[in-house]
């Protein structure tokens, strides 16, 4: 069969599943959707989709149905429906929920015959089906192959494990990034203002510093998975001193503290729990605990 | 003048300072040095360095001198014993400090007739001398001009501007995003361990994440400086929502959840502010100003 010849249903069509469904159709295959409000399918039957009446009907289109929906308990609800036969079906649920419902939906599925993915979407709508787009997937490998050449027009689809919360997890992690890189940008904007300098002149070196560190990461993830941070390049006592001017500066130009603080506050109770002279990544075992004093 | 026929001073030699004199050094300068602990010489000599025996003498070895110190209180105590003349000196600071510290010396050095700019070194020793060595200058931009060429000599050398206090507050930035970058990596890297996945599997994802939200800051300082924030991308409250999950995940994972929870508390305060519906470098007047409440 030729890759594009693979009918797909895509069950949800807010604004992610409407731009899911059109990149399939876009891409030539037979596209099958179902909304609850059925109008929203309007534009896409005009573009060829074939609006299926329920759930069930949708879902014997073929054998790969996507469902991207408000939240886990609508899929639930979804898949319950009497005329619902999941049996020999690939379902790749790309609705956005936390790594414990991932689990859970898999395991329901699956005992009714259906293969399962679970996946993110670090995304928003008008990049789908371009290569900016990427969308996570976890669950068994053999599931994500089989779909594979069919998922590439959605964008850059990648698999992380078998393990079907890994999706949620990289997911919310990425995001950890995301917030990290714009709260320090906007930290640094906030202390150049005071000193006359706007915010487009201090972007490009915020710019260059994060790209610059990103690079680190792979070299200092070999210092976490062995356990051992000789300080290399700084310790961790350096750091905390830097620390303390950069509360002191922020402090001084009458900005927010709260997040030098934080950071410092960890750093401390590191350097307390005797690591000092180690490395940053050795903070990972500040990280990898609740905070409980 | 050739440019490597321009004699250079470096005051202070720890390890940062005799780095700055060996790259001199290694470009051709005649270079000469002062420390309080003249031993500290011994290599730099070695290799073709002149000991001064006073910081007076030093000084008038030429009309460009660097100063790598302890602190500023060490700089002032140097400069003010009785043999040391700064008229018509060009003196670059690049000990470690703060803004107001940099701008308090650049008057008192600047009254006694010396041209001053202020420094922070981006860099460890072993990569001055290196394009990777990044120095930040601020000050009159005619004195970094009438230098560059030697100063070219230790790295990527950059001017950011007349005010003396840039340098520090740029190196302080910097330093913070430095932090975020990898204090997201860890808490992603924490989050992802405790579903099997090593730091070595997670990095890459975290490196492509930073770089890739690195690549948007020029863009987003459009909206900072024009002061309007329009949902383009997403909104506020959106980023909100996505951090429960967050939470919520770090916290069922049992590893520390204080960063994700200050972020959230920082989009509450701006949400309650009035700014949920607008884009995240709204946060900037949460960043603008001290925490009140």
């Amino acid at each position: 069969m030729n890759r594009t010849d693979t009918p797909v249903t895509v069950i949800g069509l807010g604004l992610m599943g409407r731009a899911l469904a059109g990149a399939f159709l876009k891409a030539g295959h037979p596209t099958t959707v179902w909304n609850r409000t059925a109008s929203k399918a309007d534009q896409l039957v005009a573009e060829g989709a074939r609006l299926a009446p329920t759930v069930g009907d949708a879902l014997r289109a073929g054998s790969l149905a996507i469902i991207c929906v408000t939240d886990y308990q609508t899929v639930h609800a979804l898949l319950d429906a009497s005329d619902v036969e999941l049996d020999g079906t690939t379902l790749i649920n790309l609705t956005s929920g936390d790594s414990a419902q991932a689990r859970e939906t898999a395991r329901w599925v699956e005992q009714r015959g259906a293969h399962y993915l679970d996946g993110a979407i670090m995304a928003i709508p008008p990049t789908i089906g371009t290569a900016e787009a990427v969308i996570l997937h976890s669950g068994p490998q053999t599931n994500f192959e089989a779909h594979k050449s069919t998922l590439d027009a959605l964008g850059t689809v990648t698999h992380l494990g078998a393990d079907h919360g890994l999706a949620s997890l990289y997911d919310v992690a990425g995001l950890a990034m995301m917030w990290s890189v714009l709260n320090a940008w906007l930290q640094g904007t906030a202390l150049l203002r005071t000193a006359g300098v706007d915010a487009a002149s201090y972007a490009p070196f915020a710019r260059q510093v994060a790209a610059g560190v990103a690079e680190w990461l792979p070299g200092y993830a070999k210092q976490i998975d062995s356990g051992s941070f000789p300080a290399e390049v700084a310790t961790l006592e350096t750091d905390a001193r830097a620390m303390t001017h950069l509360i002191e500066e922020s402090e001084a130009a009458g900005v927010n503290a709260e997040l030098p603080k934080l950071f410092k506050a960890m750093a401390d109770r590191s350097i307390a729990a005797g690591h000092g002279g180690e490395q940053y990544p050795v903070l990972i075992e500040e990280f990898g605990k609740p905070r409980t004093d």
